[in-house]
C-alpha cells in the first residue's frame, strides 16, 4: 500500500522493532507505533494499534520474534490480548513449532508474513479481472491492506487495476457503527484511487440509479453452503445488488472457509454495547438514555454472491 | 404529544407568542424558543428550530398573526426563510385569503393547525388497526409530532395504539446522514413507547431474523403510479422487507401525493452537502479531505408498498 506516496505496510519489523501505522489515530492522523518488546507488542493488539484478524497473526509472530528467549511465557502473554481472532492462536503456535524444528524465529515469522500479503496480493490479481475501465464499484467496511498488512482482500482487486492504470470509481460505504468505511477512504485516498464515501442508507439509491455495476466486500467466515458472515450491513447491500442484477463478490483467502458449518442459519451473531453507536471519534452522539440493539456482524446467503474471489480463482459455490 | 409527562405540542401559540420546542437542541437538551414577532418566527424557520414540512406552514400562519398589521411584509419576510416546504408557501396565501374574506387571524390560523392536527390523528386511527400485539415496527427517519405539531405521520399509528394499550416494540433507524432516528428516539422515550435504535445497516438483518413484523415510514411525495420520495435509505428498508415478505406501509397525507407527477423516474432527488455526514451534533467524524456523495432522498418504486395509510384510510393503490 502506498502511504505518502511511499510503498509501505501496515506493520513490519526493523531492527529489533515491531513497527507500526497507528491504526487508533487513523484517518486523522498518520502516526506510528514501535513494539520494542513482549508486553509492547501485546498492548499494540489489545489497545487496537493494529486490527483486522491476519494483521494481528502477523504482529503475533513478530511478537514471538521479540520473546524468543521464553516461547511459552511470549504465548501467554499474547494469547490474552484479544480473544476472538483465530489467526492470533494460530500464528503463536506456528511459531512455536517451527522454532522447535530449528528455524530461525524471525525468518519463521516473514515467512508467515510473507504468505499472508501473497494470498492476498493473488485475490487481488483474480479479483482485478472483473474489473473493467469506468466501473463504479461498492465496498463495505474495510478489507483492506490496515487489516492485512497489505493489499487486503476486497481492496485486493482495485490496488492491482489501479497499478494497470484501469480507471474505475469507488464507492465506500460509511459503515456505522465503527465508521471503516473511512479506513478504506484513508486508503484508497493514499493509493489515488477515486472515491467517495456515502452513508449505509444510500448505497441502495446508487444502485437503483445504475451508478453502481459491482460490489466486492470481504468476509469473516464462508461456510459449506456458501453463506458467509460479514460486517453488519453487508446482507442489506447484497440484497440490493441482487434486487438490482448487479454482480457481488466476496473476497477473503481459503482459510475462511469453514466447512465444519453447514449454513449460516448455524453462525452465532455477537451482539457488541452501545457505545459503539452512541459516540464516533470520543465524541458522543446519542444522549444518555437511549437504547441500542448493536448486532456487529450479519449473514448473507448464498444465493446473493455472484463469486468469490480465493487466492486461487474466482470460485462461483464453495460446496 | 407527551413531554416529560404532559401533553404537548411542537409549537403553539400563546399570550400573543409563538412557543417552540427548540428541536436545535434536541434529544440532547429539551429547551423552549419564544417568537414575539414576524423576525423571531422567521429566525425559527431559517435556523430549524422547527421543522418538518407541516410543522413550518403551522408557523408560518401563526407568524402571519403576530404580522397581520401588513401581511404583504409578514408574507414576503416568511416565504424567504426556506425555499423547498411547499407548505410554508401555501399557508401564506391562505391566511392572506381568509383575512381578506373577514377572518379572524388567530381563528385562521387556530383552524389551519387543528385541520394539520387532525389529519395525523386520523392516519394513526387507520394506521393503528394494523398494529397487533407483540409485533415489532421498524421506522426509518423521524415522521413524527415534531414534525407535523403532533401525532405525525408514520409515528402516529404507534401513539394511538399505544394509548389503547396495545403492546408493541419500534426499531428506529438511526438514519444517517442526520441521524432523525434519534428525534424519533426522543419522542417514543417521552411517550413511553419500548424501542431501540438500530445502525441503519442492521435493519435487513433483523428482518431476516424475523425480528421485524412491519415496517411504517413517512413520504415526502407521493406520485401518481403510487412510487414515493422519502428520506434516504428508505428504499432499502423497502426492498429488504419485501424480500423478507414482510409489509412495508407509508403514512402520510393525502396533501402528499401529487398526480402531477406519473412516475418515481421524474423525481429529482436533491444532492447536500459534505457537512451532514461529516459531522454529527457539532463534532467532526471525518478527517477534511473526506469526499462524499450525499443525496438526501430516495424514490420507492410502488411494488414494494403494501399500502398507503391516509387520514381517509388505508389505500392499497393510489391510481
Amino acid at each position: 500500500m502506498k502511504v505518502e506516496g511511499k510503498d509501505m505496510k501496515a506493520l513490519w519489523f526493523e531492527k529489533n522493532q515491531i513497527k507500526f501505522i497507528d491504526q487508533r489515530k487513523l484517518p486523522y492522523n498518520l502516526e506510528y507505533f514501535t513494539a520494542k518488546n513482549v508486553e509492547e507488542c501485546a498492548f499494540a493488539i489489545k489497545d487496537m494499534v493494529v486490527r483486522g484478524a491476519p494483521a494481528i497473526g502477523a504482529t503475533a509472530v513478530y511478537g514471538m520474534v521479540l520473546g524468543a528467549k521464553d516461547l511459552e511465557r511470549t504465548g501467554k502473554i499474547l494469547s490474552k490480548t484479544r480473544p476472538t481472532a483465530y489467526d492470533l492462536f494460530y500464528a503463536i503456535e506456528y511459531m512455536k513449532k517451527q522454532i522447535k524444528n530449528g528455524e530461525k524465529p524471525l525468518d519463521a515469522a516473514n515467512r508467515y508474513v510473507d504468505d499472508i500479503v501473497d494470498r492476498c496480493r493473488r485475490i487481488g490479481v483474480h479479483g482485478e479481472k472483473l474489473i473493467k475501465n469506468n466501473m463504479k464499484i461498492l465496498t463495505h467496511c474495510n478489507a483492506g491492506a490496515l487489516a492485512t498488512v497489505d493489499y487486503g482482500t476486497a481492496l485486493a482487486p482495485f490496488y492491482i487495476a489501479h497499478r494497470k492504470s484501469k480507471k474505475f470509481f469507488v464507492y465506500a460505504d460509511e459503515t456505522r457503527p465503527r465508521c471503516q468505511g473511512l479506513l478504506t477512504d484513508w486508503e484508497l485516498e493514499q493509493e489515488g484511487i477515486p472515491h467517495a464515501v456515502i452513508a449505509d442508507n444510500a448505497a441502495g439509491h446508487f444502485m437503483k440509479k445504475g451508478d453502481i455495476d459491482m460490489v466486492i466486500t470481504g468476509a469473516d467466515r464462508i461456510v459449506a453452503n456458501g453463506d458467509f458472515a460479514n460486517k453488519i450491513g453487508t446482507y442489506e447491500k447484497a440484497v440490493l445488488a441482487y434486487e438490482n442484477n448487479i454482480p457481488f463478490y466476496v473476497a477473503a483467502p481459503i482459510s475462511t472457509i469453514d466447512k465444519s458449518i453447514k449454513s449460516g442459519n448455524e453462525i452465532i451473531i455477537e451482539e457488541r454495547g452501545r457505545e459503539e453507536l452512541s459516540k464516533i471519534n470520543n465524541c458522543k452522539i446519542m444522549p444518555d438514555w437511549t437504547k441500542v440493539k448493536n448486532p456487529a456482524f450479519d449473514v448473507t446467503p448464498n444465493k446473493y454472491v455472484k463469486g468469490y474471489i480465493t487466492e486461487d480463482g474466482i470460485l462461483d459455490k464453495i460446496l
